[in-house]
This record gives C-alpha cells, structure tokens and sequence, in this order.
C-alpha cells in the first residue's frame, strides 16, 4: 500500500543523458524522473550542459515539489543542452530544503560539476571533518554537498574527473548510486557492495543511466547492463570507458528494493522485480497454505506476491479494494473526532469481491501494523468470513544505515510483539512472514543486503547522532 | 483506462448532507465529493447554511481545480454550518469558467437557494426563452442556472419550495440529479426516467444523498435507497417526506455508469456496478471464447470486466501493466519528434506477466482507437504471442443528450469502421464486442437508456447548436 | 495621507471605451483602470466585446486584487474586443467576493448586457422587492446587480438599451456612474444630481468614458466634457447621442470628490481638483493664519493644499515626510508590544526641514484623529517648536448613502470633541477646520453635496439595516 | 526618478541585530529591511539565530521578490533567535537566482556562519583562484561566497571569528559592508575606504547595525555612530568591541549615496542625505541662476534639490508631477504601436502648476536621457512656456566597480554627447550639472569617490570580463 505513512520510504532516484554535441536531453530526464518519481516526491531537479559550449555554464531548475509541479514547458526553453543529470528527492523534514535539493551544481579548480546522488554515506561525519580539517566550507547539510567536495578537492590532485572519483569511492562508506555531469562528460559511480542501483541504457545519440530501468523505458533507450558494483563508469564524446579497479566479489544488494521501493516493470541486476515478487507469494503459499476461496493484494504493493500465491495456491487471484486516486499530498485528513480515517478515503472494499469468502490477503510489510489491521476490519465488515494475512517480507526489525527512512525501532511493531500478537492485534485470521531464507528464493541466490531483518550490516555503521 | 484524452466524460458529481442544528458537515461534503471525483475534475465546490440562522446567508468556496486544490484547511473554519451542498464538475471547454461552477447561490423572493445539478436539459433552448419572455436576467450559460431561476420563479406561485421543484420537473426534459438547499430544508430531484443517479444514505445526526453510494460509505453512511426517478424528496427537521406523484413506469437509466462512469465499490438503482463489469466480461467469454494463456484489463476500466471473463473462462486474471500514478494534468506531453508517447508514460507493459503468453485484454469501450492500437503494440513488443481485444460495451455510434461528453460523431472510430476493419486498425489478433442484448444481461434486465448504442433515445432531443 | 486604515474610501472606479470595428480595446481599459486604481484596490475586471461579431459573445477576466495583479499579458490574448468597459472596486468586508466584482454580465431577450458602476443606490431595498414580487433571482448581493436586471427587464417594453436606461433612471434613487455595454453600443448614464462624476474623450478611432479626466489622459484621449447629470449618453456607430430628457437644474456634486477622492490631475464637472485643493489651502491660510517657518502636508492628500497655503501666506511650501512606497497591503503590522507603529513604517520626518521650525501642517481630513496625532508627535520629536494644523475640510460628522465608505458614527472625533479637544489631544499647536462656506469657494460656487459635514442629504435617505 | 528603467541601481541593503538571549528579533530584520527595500527589490532574506542555542542552528528565509511578497506571518514563527541578520538585493539578470540570494549560511570547522554584504570585491577573479588552489568548492558566482569562503578558511588559523574577518579585510580589495552572524556573536566590517556605508544604533536590549540610519529608525533604535573605514566591530554579551588596526586616513566614500541611492531621511557619516541633496540645489541656483516662476523636481529623486535651488533662488517649490504609485514591477508595458509610455502612466503633469509658467526642472542625473526628454514634452504639453533642466550631480561618464550597476558606456549620453547637444537632444531651454568641485561642496569637504565622474578610482579596478 504505496506512499501512506506507515510505509517506509526511499530516499532518491537518479537519472543522466549523454547525447551527441547539439542534441537536447531536458525532456529525457523530464520523463526519466517521472519514472522516477515513487523513489522520491520532495523536490525534483534537472542540470543540463553543452559538451560544445563553455566549461563554467551549467543550467539548473530545482524546487521543492513533484516533477510534474516543479516543471513547466517555459524551463525547457532555457533548459538548454546535449548532457543532463536529474534527481528526485524523499527527505526527513529536519533537511527539507531547496539548499539540499539536487541537482547539486559546483565551481571548483577544473570549472563547473553537477551531481545528483541516491543513498547515505555511513562515514559522513569523519568525511565531514576531514573536509573542514582542510579548510572546506559547506552550504548544506546532506552526505551528498560532502561527496561532491571531496571529489572536487581529490580533483586537484588526480588527472581526470573519472580518477578522483574512484579516488573518492575508495574513502567513501555506505550505498551510493551517483552521477556527476562535468563540463565534457558524464562519470557514474556505484558503491562497490552494490547496495543502490544503477543501469546503463542506449539511446541512438548516446547513453542515459538511470536508478531503474523503467526509467529507461520511459525515454525509449534499450537496456544495456548494470553498472557493475564498485565500477565506475565514465560516457562521452569516445564512448564508454569502465574502470572497474574497484570491483569486488562481495556484493550486498539492497533487498527491500525487490520488496517495495523498485517500480514493478524494473530489472535490478538481472532479476525483474515483478518475479520477485511473484516468487515471494509462491514462497509464502508453499509456507504458510491455507483453505481460501480467493487471493488479493494491498494495492498497489501487494499486488504481485499475490498473484504469485494465487498461482502456486490455485486460487483465483482477484482485486478487492478500489483506490481513490485523487487523494495526494494536499488532502486534509479527517480529525479524530470525524468519523473516517485516511485508509478508508484511499481504499475501499470491492463488496463483491470478499462477500461470503475466505480472502489471503498479501501485503509486503507491516510497519506499525494499524493500516493492515484498518484493511482487515473493512473485509470483515464487507462480509469476508476469514482473512489469512501473508507478508512478502520478514518482519522488520533493525534500522537501515544506507539511505532508507525507518520510524524509530520502538515503533516497529514487530519488535515488541510476536507473530502471534501482532496476528491477534491486526485481526487476522492467520498471519505468515516470508522466511528469511526466502530472500534468496527471490533474488536467484544473489548477494543481497538483508540487514533491516537479521542486523548483518555489510559495512560497519556508525550511530547517527541525530 | 481512465482519464485519457480518449475516454468520454461524465459531467458532474452532486452531494449534499442534512443534520441536525449546532453540527457542522462541510467536512462531510469535502469527504463526500473527494469519493466522487472521477465524475468531474475541473471545478469543485461546497455551499453551507445553518437551519438556525437566518434565511439569507449561505457560505460558498467554489473554484477551478480538484478538490484537494480548492479546499484547504483555513477554508472550513468560514464553512460553517448544518445543511451543505457540493459540486465536482467537467466541463467541454466553451464554458468552462468559475461563473458556471457549482454550487450556484440565488437570492429571491423567498430567500436563499443553493443548487447542485448533475445532467443535461435537453430542452434548455426553450426554458431560456421561456425565462427571458417573463424578463428573467441570466448571469451564466449553462443550463443549471435556467433550472434554479425556473424553481425560483414558480415559488412566487407555489406554497413550498418542493412543491416549486416538483412543477418544474413537470416541464423540464432531460436526465437530472438536483439537490436544491432552501434555508431550512434540502430538497432532492431526480428525473422521472432515472437517466442520472442519486442515492440517499443515513448518519446519525441526519441524511445524505450522493450521485454515487461510494460517496455515502466515504462519510461513513448507510446506504438506504436510490432516489426514485421521479421523486422529490424533502429532507427537514420533519424527517423525510417523499412526493412520488412523477415517478412514472418508464425508466431509462444510463448504462454507461456500470459500463464506465461510476466507481466499482458503487451500487446504482440495485445494481453492483463491479457485478455488472464482472457479468460483462462473462458475456464476452461466453460470446468470444479464445485459447489463452492469461487475462487482463486495461487499467482501471477494464479490470473488473477481465476478472469476469477470467472467471468464466477459466484462464488466469493477471495485471499486466504498471501505472504512473504521478502524471496528471499538468504532465507535459512529449512532441511529436520526441521519442514517446503519453500512453506509454502513463502504462508500462510488465514483460514477465506477458512474455509468450497469448493474451486476452479487455477494455470498456473504443472511442477513437488509438489508445488500444499503442498497448496492443506495447504488449506485442513486450514479448506477447496474441493478442485478443474484448470490449466491455457495443460500439459506440450515437451522441448522448444527458450529460456525457462525447467526440464529434466524425471520430467515432466504429461509425466508420467495421469491426474486422477495426481490429486489423488496432493490431489485434481478434476483436469483440459486448452484444446489445447483453447490456440487458449486465443490468439484470432493468430499463436502460443505451442511445449511444443503438440511437433510440428516450425522450426527444433538440440538435445542439454549439 | 492616503490608502491608511483611517482614511475614507471611495467606492469604484468605471472606464469605458467604443473604437471603431477591427481595433483592439482591452489595453486601453487596462490602462484606464491603472489611472483609476486610487478609487478601489480590492477587485478588477474587465469586458470587451466585438460589435460586429455575435450578440451574446462578451469575454471578461475580473479578480481580487489590483490591476497589475488581476491582469497578465497573456489574458489580453483572450479579450478581444473593439468595446469594454472596466471597473475598479473597493469594498466593506461583508460583501467582499468576487461574484460582486464588476463588470457583470448578463444574459437577457435581448442578447448580452455588461455593466460597471460607481455610487450607491439609496432605495436598493425597494429595489429588490420590486424586481423580487416581478420573479426575478439575483445571484449576488449588490446594487449594481439590482440596477442590470432592473435595465434588463425594462428592455423588454422599450424600444432601446438606452431607453431602459433612462426609464431605469427615472426609478432609481442615489448616486451613480454607470456604463453599460450591449452588443453595439456603449451607454453611459450619470444620477441627475451629478453626485458620482463621468467623463467623457474622444481618440482618434472613437470616444472612451471614465470617472476621472486622468484616465482620459492615461490613454491619450483628448478631454471632451463631463456627462451632464441626468444625461444618459449613447456611444455606436452613429457616434454620440444624447438624451437629456432627466437633466434638471438641482445638482449636488459630491464635495469629497476634490477633497480627497480625486487624483490631483483629473477636472472633474469644469473644476480642477488640484486648483481646488490649493484654493483650500488659500482659505485656511486666510482665516488661520499662524507665524511660521514652514508649510508642509500630509503625503499624500494633503501636499496640494499645502502648497496653496504657502503661497497665500507667503511662508515656504517643504515636505516634510519620507514615505516608504514598498509598503502594500501585505505588510505584516506590528503588534501592540513591538516598538512600532505602521504610521513610523510608511512615513518618517525629514529632520533637516522641521528642526527648530514653526510648522504648518495640512491634511485633507481627521476621521478618528490617530494619524495626525502621531505625526504630529514624530515632528515634534525631530524638532519641530511648533505644529499648527489645518484641514482642509470642515469636521466630518454624518455619514455618507452614496458610495462612500464611513466609519461608525461613534467613531467620528469630531462628533465627540469640540476642535480645542481634538487640538488638545491630537497635541496641535492650534488647529483649524475649512469653514463651511469655504466649500462653495473651493468649488466655484457650484451646486455640491456637502451632506458629510452639515446632514443635508440631497435625497431621500434609508436607515440601513447594517 | 525612482524605480526607472533608466536609473543606476545600488546593489544591496544590510541589516542585523543582536539582542538579548530569550528576546525575539526577526521581526525587527523586517522592518529595517522594509526601510533599506529602495537599495535591492530582487530578493530578500532574513537569518536568525540563539546565542544561548546549539552553534550550529541558523534558521533563513530568503527568496525572490520584495520584503513584503518574501515574509508572511507564519514565518515569523519559524525564525527564532536573539540575533538575526538580513538583506535585500538588486542584481543585475544572469546571477540573479536563488542560490545567490542572501544571507548565505555556511558550514565549517568552527560551526555555522551567517552571512550579508553590500558592495563589490574588485580581486574577485584572485580571490576566486586562491581559494580554488586550496581545493575550495563553491556553490554559486557571487563575490559574497567568496569572502565567506576566505573568512571560514582563516578562522581555521585566526583565533576567533573577528580575526578572520580583519585578517580577510587586509586580502580584500573593494567596496564592502558585511555583517557576520556567529554562533554567539555578529560581526560587522567596513572596508577601509568606507565606499559602502554601515551604521550603529542602540536598542533596549542590544544593538542594531545598518546599511542606513533609516533602518534604525524604522526599529526604534537610537543612532550611536557610523561604522569606521576599516573597523571590525564585534557585537556579544560582553558588548561592543572594535578593532580599528586597518582604518586609515585615505577615505572614498561613495557620493552617489548621497546623490541618488540613500533615503532622504538617512544620514551617513556625518552628513544627512536629504542636507547634501539640498545643497546640491543650492549650488545648482548659485551655477546656473534663471528667471524662472516655479522650481519643482522629478519624483522623488529630484525633490530635495529642487527645494534646495528654490531656497536659494528665491522662487516656489512646488509638485509639478501626480505620480501613480500603483505601477510595479508587474505592470504590462504598453507596446511601440500603443499609444502611451511607461513614464507617461507613472507620472502625469499637474497642468495648474506649470501653464503658462518659466519651470526649472531638477533630476539627480541623466544616464540615457529619454525620460528627461519625456518629462520636458510632458510639461510643454502642458502649457510650460519654458523648462530648465538642472541636474544636481556631474555628467555620468565611467563605470563603477564597486557595486553600483551601470549601463554600458555606449549607452551614457554623456559620453557622446555635449551638454549643449543633450539640451537640445532632451528639448530643454537651458541644462546645466552640478560642478564636479560642487561634489565636495554638498558632502562638506570630506573625501568621497566619485569615480563615476572623474574617473579617478581609489583601488586598482580590474577589467570585468563579461
């Protein structure tokens, strides 16, 4: 069930065009973003430059708000140029703010850099105070403006934007999907476990890179690979060059993009998250089976682990709720004391569909546990008989140190109650987690990081002190 | 496939709420009009009065926009009092302007006067001669003001404000859901053949009457009953009083609410709207069986109807495609020379679901043909084996007289096409429609109005100038 | 000292324009209602119309707010007209909204009415039960409404717009400007008492009308003559007719109109409004003459009688006030327990040209008296060794029927406080009010109204309600 | 003739204020920002901050548009602190963006930094390479940025706050007026020819300093003295501490302060503006004496000197011009092919005043000539029999590299032209400019820059590359 407030969030996508010397590529990273726009609905922003034109002139729109609200057909007139960087942002409010909106736009020794930049550096602080040991002055807040110096400073002393970069990868610790537009090329750069992604496309005047492929899609390139984990990979005018020095065998791909964050129509390293999700119901039928008359899915999450448990159970695989679309951001929440709540304006129950049945209703994750437990009183009150609850995920129980806003571990309902309790407080009938030996079930056996359910951190972790 | 340019457009959503002296219910109407939404996107509107106050103020906030964008918080503090109205409107862009939103306010011998108006008076021409030989003033164009200046009128005359209502429905033709806000009562109308619906529900401190019974269970009230066609119903201190003396033996309710217009968890005139898609896509299966490996609906209009033919024919229901739910109005649309096409940002094929599978795609109905042309291409590129098109309604050949928004009868693809002709337009790999007679099957054999089918309109109609 | 919350407030502004077929008007409205914008800040609006194009085609944009933000250049794109006609309007709270806003528009037998009105019609009340016991309906709560339908409904027994006007005229009561804009012609009517001001110009492609000459001259028309009170003037393809039949002998121009109202640039009925103000500073120069240094007035309104006093008794005319033009109606006032007063923040004493003076300081009137006092404390402060104050109006003691917004009586000072009181507490030197018969000299002897400071309305009043 | 496209714009206005902890001062920011808006209508930002809180919370506003369109109520809730600092810009189109506005906030080894400037740094491009050869990064174009960039690097090695700042003082080469917002303290800094100008004043609990003493008085506070050329004065709970190490005996003040960018009611080292001004008209009458019957100056630039020249020539001052005040930035110009000009609409003759009289017209300068030129035809029109132009400073013939915006030098009249050509040019009977000897005249002998008329500049200037 996408964008409520129970639901974890992602904190960015990023999106790059490289195209031949008086091509125009703001609407590609227009449209890419807006494929986009489910990783991050805060601020959008697009930088765009010409290969051919001076080193020092870069334009930039950002503001705070959807692509759609940011953007108008007056920018693309002075949107001018043949290389793009774009990014959209999810924030925790204490940072909310244009400052820390991206694109990032830098001058520094070598002329002007851009940067957009999907994930969190663990050792932010110690990068921190290594900048300001050598005299750096920051502007905002975020890991990202620090990333951005760093590769700047490391600039003075390494030949090539693409060297001070991987120079800056082998410093930085923590997830990281970036893309920095300088004045003659395009350099993306993945954290070396692999946590975030990034893909690599191809359009007929060049290349575009993107968090998810559907961004890809929706501009029209063909994919090509993924960047690989720790490769950095530079695109201009003498094509693709890969330095992959810092590559490694150890990988630790972010889990949670299979179960939630990634669009269903994306490939993440060579696994579609549709299976994955497909394959998460048909674990959790072959687990936890039950006698049901018929299978749905939280919209618009659920909905593929559903079909999954459908087909591997046998039972018919059918939509029960109807979900009000115009409910956005703007929309004034009933107060306590008016009769209806949030998740029943967005949701309803399809009466027909869970009248006089025994429905498995399937959900990715529970947080907090009260919007399920809203969704399971609106079956029974709509005249479900039975609703057996199947979660395509292990409980949650550990913060993420690598770009994803969790609530505070004292309100993650699985950490103070039991499968059990938490079966009985939301009203289900049955409850079923996917088992963590799962995990690899759906993603092929990959690496994958899994510490937001087991604690196994792939890095080490510092505590946040905020 | 909603709120593509191709689709038709219903014009209006109506609402309106009574309670007891000292409550407060425009929340109620803002809940109640966010669940109508889909009826009209371009102006919304809410009027409140106060039983107990004095007879001439109503407070009114209506402007362009969706609900969310023309109500905010601040606005309900001046929104005071126990009876209310509400308004979502589409309008063809003639007279789209705030002068002709709803709720509209009139002030007249007796008092006040708020009216909300769902429909179309196909007799409009002749009222405003009518009005203006007796020296009435119009402000706007359209014809909701002729209908509340005419009730005004013949109050002069007549001892009630119901009576005045129940005079003019003896002279205005048309399809008409009104409800009409006198100072101390509401008072609902519905046209004697039923062609628009209005539905009356129960809360505690009072009613609640809605075009949609969605609307009721978003403010969480009883569904009671349908307003009859032909009914004035007086909603008081009194209670409810009913005046049935217009209700005649010759219905016609517009069928285009289950096939399209109305939302699923909706039931009009004791039909479930979902049952009748879910009946359609029976009908089809029945009349076009295929070998198939799976079953989808072009999203969201064509869901219910393929869970239908799933049902019956016992192939998979699958979603086969990933929505963007963030596009909206002010989605700027790719030129010609760019790469994609609105469609193709607005859905994305999920290949896995798909992939050298042969599959059967149901929509509600085919305007102009090029929306399903796109997919099918789409689910072809995607890796589909066939493709099989199955239309949940005959084709659509006639203008509608009552409210719905319809291309010139120029772009109507089926007007100049034949079926075969269609399908091999379309790219797909057999086409069907839903027969006339199973509109009957769909609507459990009820009297409908289904002019746009077969031309046989149920009142007389008046060529429109414009 | 213009636009302060002490102040009194004119009503509206009206500016009307026919040019021959094929030119384009709506700029010169604009342009007009900028000269005009001192009469009203609250809303703007503006119709034109093509005389040889459909009879019920009138486009019009009104908003809150002032000209430069109510119109952009794209919405001249949209009025497309060779006649229109504009309207100001300042407004009390209560009825403050835009379906009040002018131009209105209405539709009638005879095609499309716009109308724009300054003044106020003092049997409004009887007005309204006339046309209500005649059905009529009213949408909004104004007199000039009330004055359309009026014209409206007559035009059905009268052979001409203008002869509606007239007959119209000859029932209504009060003070008023109106232009009235039918489908080919331009008719303009002024009350006979000649109350509200309306002038007439001439450019090269026809004739534009307007409340004040300086909007003549903002459009580069040439100055022609006033509208006769009583007249009622047609503007059409034949050019001007006119229609003097109500013109009588007995007039009462309003008197505030060069006291305060008025731009300083305009003549209005034959009388420069500047030469009037300075003659008002002559006369209070002769009956208060005082030994001083320096003469100076309250910016804005008082500088011109200032400079009249400063010639008559020979001492120099200085300003003394620096005024922050940056201060709108967003200012954020402080409060009570901040150090400053909105007075201190908009106007500051130049130092240099009161220190060690004898002051004379004008204004044009003292409502409440806190103003003045104030200023006159933040003079003294800078140095100032005395502060003598002449006004140039008599006291205001009654209120106004016609189109002026007045605070309530008990709020009047000088219906509390005898003039050595209110020198006493506004800390005045000595303090002297234009005598009474002044005003027939400031006016040249003619026929005024001058019921604000001596109760002799010219007309029948009614107690208003609220 | 203020707010013309033809004048000379000032670059900035500065404001801050320390206070008490537990006081509240973003109010006070407002205001005295109100009261410097005439030196930037650009953006506007205000920044705050609590001695007694964490060092590194600085809560900003800042935006595009004028004071009042930037603040609203609610945002005054927000900025909380006991020390705050603000500023208005002017800015010439390309660097005009957000990210230039200020007061900048900066991060770095010793905690946070606020920061506002007027004025220009002529080592610009050598401070900028300095600080890249240290592996600086900057965000935006502004020479700000780049103090602040050099001041947060010497603190790394200075002892506190302010021995960075001197220490930056003894680098920076320029006109500047810079106030720091500290952690516990603010920090204010002139440059050492006193180009720029900076005051302090006295409140309850602290202590104000401005770009203006208007700005004091606007909050109340009690003008203590100027800021030295020179002088790093440090404003904390300890008080005032000044370091005067840098200030030396050559001065270079600007004169077009007093000329044209300050407000009449301030007073700058030593000298009160409106004084100088008026000064300036006395020499004027002294230079160039006329028979003439009325003195009067263009709004409002032009009026202290013309009060000046009538003292002197013994001939009434009087207001020649109605100046409509409604006309900003959003007023649609009227096109080549309509009638009217912008100087027309903002200003209208009072025909009274100047028929048939000999007028001296008094303007501050003339940087292109065409709206003297308009003026003049304006008061012919009129009925002026004669019009002597008098301009109360020298002919504009350099550029200024300190921070003033200047039209190219093609553009200045002067610099082609002969007086005797633009009289005859403008359509004046006589033009004569104040005497460039006269410059020390009206800033009583103290030493002053007026580059932009001799061309002597005080610093080394470097050629602007764009």
């Amino acid at each position: 069930m996408e964008q409520y407030d129970e639901k974890l969030h992602e904190e960015c996508g990023v999106f790059g065009v490289w195209s031949e010397a008086g091509t125009q590529v703001a609407k590609d990273v227009y449209y890419g973003l807006l494929a986009l726009q489910h990783r991050g609905q805060e601020s959008a922003g697009i930088a765009v430059c010409k290969t051919d034109g001076p080193r020092d002139i870069i334009d930039r729109k950002k503001d705070m708000g959807l692509v759609t609200e940011v953007f108008s057909e007056e920018d693309f007139a002075k949107l001018q140029g043949n290389m793009g960087v774009g990014h959209v942002r999810y924030s925790t409010t204490g940072a909310s703010n244009l400052e820390n909106a991206q694109p990032l736009v830098f001058h520094y020794l070598k002329g002007t850099l851009a940067m957009v930049h999907n994930g969190n550096i663990v050792n932010d602080e110690e990068l921190k105070m290594r900048l300001f040991d050598e005299g750096l002055v920051l502007r905002g807040t975020t890991d990202s403006e620090k990333v951005a110096c760093l590769i700047a400073r490391l600039r003075a002393t390494e030949p090539s934007i693409e060297k001070a970069a991987k120079k800056a990868a082998s410093i930085l610790k923590g997830g990281y999907a970036i893309i920095l537009m300088s004045p003659r090329k395009i350099v993306c750069m993945r954290d070396p476990l692999g946590l975030k992604p990034l893909c690599l496309g191809k359009i007929p005047t060049g290349y575009v890179v993107a968090s998810e492929s559907c961004a890809l899609t929706a501009v029209g390139a063909e994919f090509i690979r993924d960047i690989e984990p720790g490769e950095v990979l530079t695109i201009s005018k003498k094509g693709l060059e890969s330095d992959r020095e810092l590559c490694g065998s150890k990988h630790a791909h972010c889990v949670f993009e299979y179960i939630y964050f990634a669009r269903l129509d994306s490939k993440i390293d060579n696994i579609s998250v549709y299976s994955s999700r497909f394959r998460a119901g048909g674990c959790l039928a072959d687990t936890y089976p039950v006698e049901a008359d018929v299978v749905t899915g939280v919209p618009d999450s659920g909905l593929a682990a559903a079909a999954g448990y459908a087909d591997r159970a046998g039972i018919p695989f059918r939509l029960a709720f109807q979900k009000n679309s115009y409910i956005g951001r703007t929309f004034i929440k009933p107060t306590q004391e008016e009769r209806e709540s949030a998740v029943h304006m967005k949701l309803n129950v399809l009466g027909d569909v869970v009248r006089d049945k025994r429905v498995v209703l399937i959900d990715d994750s529970i947080v907090r546990g009260t919007t399920i437990a809203r969704l399971i009183r609106m079956l029974k009150h709509a005249g479900a008989k039975e609703v057996h609850v199947r979660i395509s995920s292990p409980p949650f129980l550990h913060p993420c140190f690598y770009g994803t806003d969790v609530p505070e571990t004292s309100q993650l309902i699985a950490k103070r109650l039991s499968t059990e309790e938490i079966r009985e407080k939301i009203g289900a009938d049955s409850l079923g987690y996917l088992k963590l030996n799962d995990l690899n079930t759906i993603t092929n056996g990959m690496d994958i990081c899994r510490a937001c359910f087991d604690g196994n951190y792939p890095t080490e972790v510092y505590q946040e002190t905020e």
